[in-house]
This record gives C-alpha cells, structure tokens and sequence, in this order.
C-alpha cells in the first residue's frame, strides 16, 4: 500500500523551501518598515462569514469552498481567502478603538479552493496579504499600492505592471447597476444560468464571467466611469496623484472589477508581462471595501487590502530567470574516528551548536571516507577530525577544505577556534 | 448579525504575535545550527494515511479527527499531528535516495484535533517538530532530545524535566504484548469497553487509557523494561549514556508509552516543573519509529522525532515568569501641515521605507497635536515636521523625542540623515 498527498497540493521541501523563508524574510522587513503588524486567524472560519464577507454569488463561495461539518454540527469551511477572516477579527475584538487608527495588519499563510488543478495553481495555496482598517484617506490607498510594488522590486521583478480601477461609491455602484441591468435585460437568456441569477443580484459579476466573456454585449456594457460621481472621481485622481508623487507607474483599465462581491473605490493588480509567464498574469489583486465592517456586525471602518499567492510569484520569479539569493553553508563537519572519539564528537557537536555555530556530524558509523564526503556536499568550511591518538593527546585535526590546510588544535579551544574562523 | 471565530480557536493578534514570532526566529536557527531543513506538508492528507500512520486504536484517529469529503467525494483529515505527513512526503519523493543520511526535517504549522477545549488546548493549534530519518545510532536520538531541551534552554526556561523510557524492539514488544494479554484478559470486564477491544489489538495502550487510570491492575501490569532483549538495553543504555556526555539531565519511567502507536525503542516527553502550571505538563513528545516509512509504503527507514506546541510553550514561559525580548520601535514619525506638505510627506515615507526605514505617517487628516500623541504611542525616535514654510524653504524640521532637541534638515539631505541616527 502506497500514499500519495491529495491531488491539487504540494510539499514545500528543502531545496525549494529556502525560497518561500527568503520571501517571507522579505515580506517581514517590508511590514516592519511599513508598520504593518502581522495577525493570524484559523484556517477554517463559520461557513456563513465567507458568504457574507466573500459574496453568496461569487464563484469562490458557490464552487470552490472546502465546506464540512465538525463533530458538533456546526457548518465550517476551509478560508479561501484572507479578507473576511481578519475583518472578522478586527470586528470581534473590537480593534476599531484602538488607539492607532488605521489598524494595519498583514497575514501570510494557507488558503484552500478546490478548483481545477493547473500550472501554477493549486487547492491549497499560499497567500500574502495586507489590510490597512479605519481610513479611507486616498493615501493610504497608496501605501498599500506601494507595499506590493516595492515587495516585488525587492525580489528582483522587472516586468511588472501596476492597472487601477475604480468601482466608485455605492450610489456611483448603483447608478451603474441600473444601466447594467437595462443593458443586459433584454438578451439575458443568451448567457449562462450563473449570469441569469447574477443580473438582479450583481451585475457586475456579468463582466467577470469566464463562460460569457466573447459575448458582444460585454464589450459595448456601460463602463462604470462614466456613472462616477464626483466624490468618486475626487478619490480616484486623488490616489493617482499619490502614485505620480511616489514614482509608481500605472495604468487604468475600466474593466477590471476583482472577483469577490466586497470592493468599492479603490481596485487594482498587479500583473507579469514576463514572456512565456503564461495565461493567467495577475500577480496581486486588491481593493477598497468601505461596508465589509458592518456587513460583519462591525461599526463603520473603511478597509483597503491586497492579496498574492506566492506560488504564483515564485512562477514569475522563474519567468524572468531571477534567482533569490539563498545561501546554505556548514561552519564544520565533525568526524569520530573509533567509539572514545565519538563520545567527544557528540558532546563537542552539541557545545558548538550551543554557541550558536552549524556543524554537522555522522550519524551512522560510516568510515572516514564517507564522512569526508557529506563535508564536501554540505560545503563545510572545516572538517574536524578525532581519532584515539588526538584524543589521547586532547587534541583535534581541523582542516580548511578550500586549502586542505590542517592543524593541531586544543580540545579545550576547539570551539572558540571555530568561533573565531 | 455578528460573526465569532470557530469554537476551540484563536486568533493571534499585534502584541501577541511577536512572541510568536520571536519563537519561530529561534527555532529556525536552532535548526539551521543542528541542520534540520524545514519541510511543508499539506494541511490535510487523505484519511488513510493517518489512520494507518497513527494507528487506528488511537484516540487521535477515533475520536478526534476533522474528517471530510471533498467535493470528489474523498476523505480527506486535518492532520492531527505532522509525523504521518513528513513520513509519507519522505516516501513519496523517495527522500531514502537523498546523498546525505539521515534526512533530517523541521515542520511548524497548524494542527487540528476535534477535542473540548480547555485552558490551553485548543482545536487549532501549532506545533513545531523535528524528524530525522534514516540512522538509528543512539546518538541521532540523543541529538534530537537535545534540540528540545536547547530550545526550552534558549527560552529561558528552568523548570523543565525529560523523561525517557524504551518501549524496546518488535520482538521484546512481543513478549511484552503476551504477558500484558495474560495479565489482563482474566478480568478485562472490568475495563471499559474501548480497552476490550484494545486487549488484542494494542494491550499497551491499556496503561494510557483515561478511564481506566486507576484499576489496580494497571499499576501491577508487567513492566516493559523486564521483557527489553540485550539489543534493546544496549540501545536504551548508550542513549543514556550520550546524554549523559551532553550534560543533559532525565529521569527514567517505565510507564511513559507515548499516545500514538508508531513509537519503539526510545520515547520521551519534556514536562514543565513550574508550580501553577496546571495539570497537563507535558511540553514536547517523541520517540523513535522504526517501520513507520514500511508502513507507509516505503523501504526500511528507522526514524525519530518529536513534536511540541507552542501554544503550551507560551503557556510555560508565563507559568515561570518569562518575558521574551520583544522589541518594537519605530525611527521617524512624519507630520504634513497642508496639503503640498503632505504630497511630500507621502513621498518622503515612500522613499524612506525603499531605503528600509521604519517610519509613519498619518492617514486621517488629523490636527498635528494628535500625530503627536501618535508618535509617543509609537515610540518614534523622532518627529519630521513639514508645514508650507519649510517646504517653500526646501527643509524639514527634525524633532528627537526623547531629548526634545530639534533641526531643519534640507529635504534632500532628509533620508541619508535618518539613516545616519
């Protein structure tokens, strides 16, 4: 009997998992630096939070939710996202009145969705994410534009490119809501049932349809730029002009609308234009969603967030050929010639490793000769050698292995020898 | 309507995080020091593999799994615990061809077990583990309980006490498995009927039931360490022996079986002496678990490792006393007086973050006495103070906090200025 791990997953193993500690290393710095402070909520949440936090007719909430029942009956769900969990603990613990408004939190960490398993895309995920709760300044719109801006320069992405939206307010929203539905009334049953039940209930969602997209009405709908009001529109330039001041470049793009119900304003991606990254480009995608606080029983809290899957910028790091600069490297490999010698090379082993130096020793009596070996592939700088004699003489053989030099030192100073080198 | 978060979890919020953090940050070192690579398994694996990795006689697998089917009809578990999963990725990507043996791993994440919560124990919680497999020298086990112990050390714990036992080889099992059935099956009416069923299929794991604790026949059930063959005392003695060369103490107790069924030869656990600390005690627990990788599929393997939550570390860290050194800080303040002020206090906070500053500003548009306060809340070194005169004479006022002394830098000398401080 053989067992394999669940279609559409992966494991993260050495060799490859220095990359994911490196970016998370990068990330870290990044939230220090922008005050972001890192908050962790369950990997499963009430099945009803995503339905009202995500939206009951987005694809993520009607197909792709990993939903069961525990013990006690009670409906939970696998989070597909990051957004709705950190609301959700933002209302609950009531951090709209702490005293440093906005609340700004990031999160990094598994998401699941069961879809289709594909190049670059898997059910379980990771995600980058950051959310900035209790303003609705265009600055700080910005700043959170900025962060996935400057995260992907750090890492060495030059292809790159920043595309706005806004969705507007909600009386801008339901303006075009209106329009929407007059455009699409009269020949809806030429769409999909998904876009049938999405007519009354958002239309919006219309635009985003993979089923519909090459139908004609979708390029000739009313764009949402022109139902704006000028408060909307005040915001939008307002952020554009923060951009510019910042030496971001962007572009806009009046149909990019994000896939879940929650966004107002603010909404943007970030996308590869790396040759040969492949079908799917967007890298980052996030938004303003002024209302997500009180549709989850909070008061009134502004919210403006984004979210990227590392796997996917891991693949655009492949795609423009970027290596990250993980180093791996051994101070001293320690060899044990006879059984007396590998007493010491155990208690000396463990003492190095105490002061805080990576040395490596052999665990399966093999002869010197093997041991010599797993130095070499461990890159160890030394190899440090006891036999009976040294050991008599209460010395040990180190040896440089670039230079091959070799010499006698202390037992007793062995490790401050290694601490010095 | 409001939303709460799951029963039996938790989130971790800023000003709890860092301790997490913090944890981590030390725990990545230590391994990096003893060479443990870290390795990442799915949250969830199918249901067999725990069933078949932590034995289906167990509490674990019976009661306490979050177990589900997908939406292609698959049973899918939370992992309960992480050996199962590095032990079937170890399989699976035939990591017993790797150049370097034993392979050693490190695992920290989320683990799910349905059980009541209490103080302390919760349905999601983290643990951190270690597995080296591949050796089954006595000194790999001694270097793997000596990890645990270095990390509780570099905590700052004292309160701490290792307890080991050998649960022997398969054939001193055997005889143990025999007389264990002698000396039960007479009157195992009087156990509870999941020992009944436990008499033939895992007789040991009689002496852990819960239930049935306090039968006189458990205290005089025949002792494992009477039925250890010459291979197995020898094994037990020279681990003994190389913590002893470590200087690390333990205690001996034959009773200690460890809850899962994989474990033989050495297992251990590492409690909190701590007055206060409540009645579970144990902080970390492992052993050795030859026939685990056959089990799953792949060749003989001898491995061990051990798993400890950090939930429960945490717990003992405040049970002595323990503040971690967690700092939080922050360089520079930023205070716009206007509109133009703050398009170059917008960009001034962009530029310094490129140059990996810690700094801040304000998003609300408020009076500057409140940026104020927001600085002292922040614990900001300085205070950068930008109002339309000193931008129209191309400078900055710079306040340090502490001494309250204060200069006009040139705006372009601005950043280079902070990084000097």
């Amino acid at each position: 009997m053989s067992f394999n791990i669940p279609r559409g997953t992966q494991d993260i193993l050495p060799g490859t998992v220095e990359k994911w500690q490196y970016i998370e290393q990068v990330t870290k710095d990044l939230c220090e630096q922008y005050q972001y402070k890192e908050i962790r909520t369950p990997m499963f949440e009430h099945t009803e939070l995503f339905e009202r936090g995500v939206g009951d007719t987005t694809d993520v909430v009607q197909k792709e939710m990993y939903s069961f029942q525990d013990r006690g009956k009670r409906s939970l769900t696998l989070r597909p996202e990051g957004t709705a969990g950190v609301v959700r603990s933002f209302v609950q613990h009531k951090m709209f009145g702490n005293a440093n408004q906005p609340v700004k939190l990031f999160y990094q960490g598994p998401m699941f969705r069961y879809e289709r398993p594909q190049a670059g895309r898997y059910r379980q995920f990771v995600q980058f994410g950051i959310e900035a709760i209790g303003s609705d300044d265009p600055s700080i719109d910005a700043e959170v534009i900025s962060l996935a801006m400057e995260l992907y320069k750090r890492l060495g992405l030059k292809e790159i490119k920043l595309v706005l939206n806004s969705l507007g307010d909600t009386a801008s929203r339901v303006a075009h809501k209106e329009a929407l539905i007059a455009h699409f009334e009269p020949r809806i049953d030429e769409f999909c049932s998904d876009c049938q039940t999405r007519l009354t209930k958002n239309p919006l969602r219309i635009l985003d349809c993979k089923k519909d997209r090459d139908h004609e009405l979708i390029s000739t709908a009313p764009s949402l730029k022109d139902y704006l009001n000028e408060e909307s529109s005040t915001y939008f330039n307002k952020l554009q002009h923060y951009l510019t001041v910042m030496g971001i470049d962007f572009e806009l793009d009046p149909n990019l609308v994000r896939g879940l119900d929650y966004y107002n304003h603010t909404a943007f991606e970030i996308m590869s234009s790396a040759e040969g990254f492949g079908a799917i480009t967007t890298l980052c995608g996030g938004g303003r969603y002024n209302g997500l606080t009180e549709e989850l029983g909070g008061p009134n809290a502004p919210g403006i967030g984004f979210a990227l899957s590392i796997e996917r910028l891991l693949a655009a790091l492949e795609a423009e050929n970027i290596e990250l600069p993980v180093e791996d490297s051994l101070v001293c490999y320690m060899v044990a010639m006879g059984d007396e010698a590998k007493d010491k090379i155990v208690e000396l082993t463990f003492k190095a490793r105490q002061q805080g130096l990576k040395v490596e020793m052999d665990f399966q009596n093999r002869k010197m000769k093997a041991q010599l070996k797993s130095a070499d592939r461990l890159k160890a700088k030394y190899v440090a050698i006891l036999g009976d004699n040294e050991l008599a003489d209460g010395n040990i053989m180190v040896k440089e292995m670039e230079s091959g030099s070799q010499e006698m030192v202390s037992l007793d100073q062995f490790i401050e020898h290694l601490k010095q080198s």
